[in-house]
């Protein structure tokens, strides 16, 4: 089992220990789990034997062995060709990862699986997040699980069908004046106040982070080896940075000798991370510029932490990866296309991650025979509005 | 592999070839596929070792071992323990089995699956169904994977949400006058001149209902033996009646000496199998009483097709099981209590299968110590208006 070494600072390196903390107490850098030693291959697969889904890689999360899952069947998703989109781009094998096939229809149900499960260990008597939709209601279905109470604080102008979501599954909303940062810093402050676990998934919870790992697992495990390219939505970027911290733990359990690249997508009227990729910069900066994007599960400016954009930046330049931004349209073009041609209806924000892929052949980071695989985040239905 | 022998109809015995035809020749009786010999179990993992979800499984399945399947990843549903339901209910065992995790969020996409896979195999050029939504979203998806156009006739209540995905996967809809059966005829009056594949989910398409089977391999797989009752929500009944058929073909291939009982569920204000059971009758009738139900998935008065009820009755009787009428304020009841206990978000005709467990103790069905699993067919979220 992997045992926790510390919550480690991205920024200054300094180790805490695995308690109810969010950034480090000597610089305020986002904490990042490392364990003692590398998992065992085999030992691994012995511990996950009877679980399904991520806890099958229960030995690589941060978790006690002797811990009940708060479980909701998250991950296992389908790895699916997408054969049109292939002869569309002349591209050998594309890929995509649909995790709106998870049980509230979006990726966050690994972190958040996986932080009510820590929740739980803490022993603290609710959770608390700060939310512009999925996160929301993927934190009111696992604390509804769990038993433990939940409160949300979303931005007013929140879809109303994620809302409803919310409240479905028992969780105490609180309507926030202003934008995401704000939200976000009421939710800190509730937790900071209550003692309540807070689950909002940026980089602020290290435990929820983990959980995004296991989609690197599956990856491998279905792609049968490591495809060249990942290509994934990105906001702050969590999921990108977790999937790689995944892959290279498979290197370092001797699974594979080859590491992927991460494709980071953004919208373009909301690119903090792209923006610096693409001027070769070391650092991520706020977004000042007006945002208007249909991608409302990824437009975020960073404005309250754009640290957390360069630890994803960071992964990128790591894995020789690249940062694409795609204006609205072409993302509402692929949105379609993948629905009448495959069959799949993604969010917005998830299209970005197919639209992505004309301007990286067009910029020459992805060659003919290259595989890729897209990772579709989260189901169009949640925002059904979006469609014309 | 299974061969298929023949497909024989259910009424009379006589076996017809495997064409595109959809009840028998003598006698209007709807058919099922019968297959030359039981699938040998090692044959059988051998091959679906590669495949994933219900083609895990297609050694079981109607389908030629070079076909490629049509699938968006269908099947491999979390089956989980409901904690809360135990403790109410007195219960030592009560799992649920998450149908709505599948890519269109119900049950129906493993019939979809099998059906257009068998479209392709056939070489037809379109397919055609009725529908009262779920089905003709998931058709309209399964189209779209599979390149083939779609025609889906729909009473005009059917909830907007339903109609507007089924246009996003580019499905052609026609609003029908009337209910359910005159959408049903003009089905079959369009399969019938074209020559399109109709894959409506009753008892017409005998390759779809195969699909269902593959829920009871999986119950088997994940629960690691026969639990004693399983509750499934019922219209005319095919996913029940195909479910039995599966744990048959375990029985047979010697992975299982028992066979689960069946508990077929309807809304108590459209229960045609329900009460045919409760009055100990041999054959059901159509319903003829006014309808007045949220459970609009399984309200199926069985007005143009009786015998398919009595199809699935006969299964009942075969399980030792039972049929259940349950009100729709109990089903509301359940349907909020999964929701805010339990982190799933369940559609009307779906709670009814949580619902029916404690008429089921009251009527001395289900015993304290006994296993029971209890399938959600469908995703809360498709129809949210029913939701106060
Ligand atoms: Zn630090
Ligand atoms: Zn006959």
């Amino acid at each position: 089992m992997a045992e926790i070494k510390s919550l480690t600072c991205v920024d200054c390196g300094h180790g805490h220990q695995a308690e109810l903390i969010y950034k480090c107490e000597r610089c305020e850098g986002s904490l990042d789990v490392e364990y003692h030693s590398e998992v065992n291959g085999e030992e691994a697969e012995a511990a996950g034997k009877k679980e399904s889904g991520i806890w099958k890689y229960r030995s690589f999360l941060p978790i006690a062995p002797n811990s009940e899952p708060v479980t909701l069947g998250e991950g296992n998703t389908p790895l699916l060709r997408m054969p049109s989109l292939e002869m569309e781009l002349e591209q050998s094998e594309v890929y995509f990862k649909n995790e709106s096939a998870n049980p509230t229809l979006a990726f966050k149900d690994r972190a958040l699986s996986v932080a009510l499960t820590a929740a739980k260990q803490f022993n603290v008597e609710g959770v608390v997040t700060a939310s512009t939709g999925n996160t929301g209601v993927s934190a009111a279905a696992y604390a509804a699980r769990a038993k433990l109470p939940c409160k949300i604080y979303v931005p007013k102008k929140t879809p109303n069908e994620k809302l409803r979501l919310m409240k479905i599954f028992g969780a105490e909303i609180r309507l926030v004046e202003g934008n995401f940062s704000d939200a976000y810093l009421m939710a800190a402050q509730q937790a900071e106040t209550t003692g309540w676990f807070n689950v909002t998934s940026t980089f602020l919870n290290p435990y929820a982070v983990e959980g995004n790992k296991t989609i690197a697992y599956e990856i491998h495990e279905q792609f049968g080896d490591v495809p060249d390219w990942i290509v994934i939505p990105i906001g702050a970027g969590p999921l990108l940075v977790a999937c790689f911290k995944g892959f290279k733990e498979l290197q370092l359990a001797g699974k594979t000798s080859k590491l992927p690249r991460m494709a980071g997508v953004q919208a373009a009227s909301c690119a903090p991370i792209a923006a610096a990729f693409e001027n070769g910069l070391e650092e991520v900066a706020a977004w000042k510029q007006p945002i208007a994007t249909v991608a409302s599960g990824i437009a975020d400016p960073l404005t309250t932490y754009p640290k957390d954009g360069t630890r994803t930046l960071k992964t990128i330049y790591a894995s020789d990866g690249c940062g694409i931004a795609v204006e609205d349209d072409r993302m509402l073009h692929y949105q379609k296309k993948l629905a009448k041609e495959e069959g799949i209806f993604a969010e917005p924000s998830s299209a970005t991650a197919i639209a992505a892929l004309e301007v990286m052949k067009r910029k020459g980071y992805l060659r003919k025979n290259e595989s890729v695989v897209s990772v579709i985040t989260g189901h169009g239905l949640k925002d059904l509005m979006s469609i014309q």
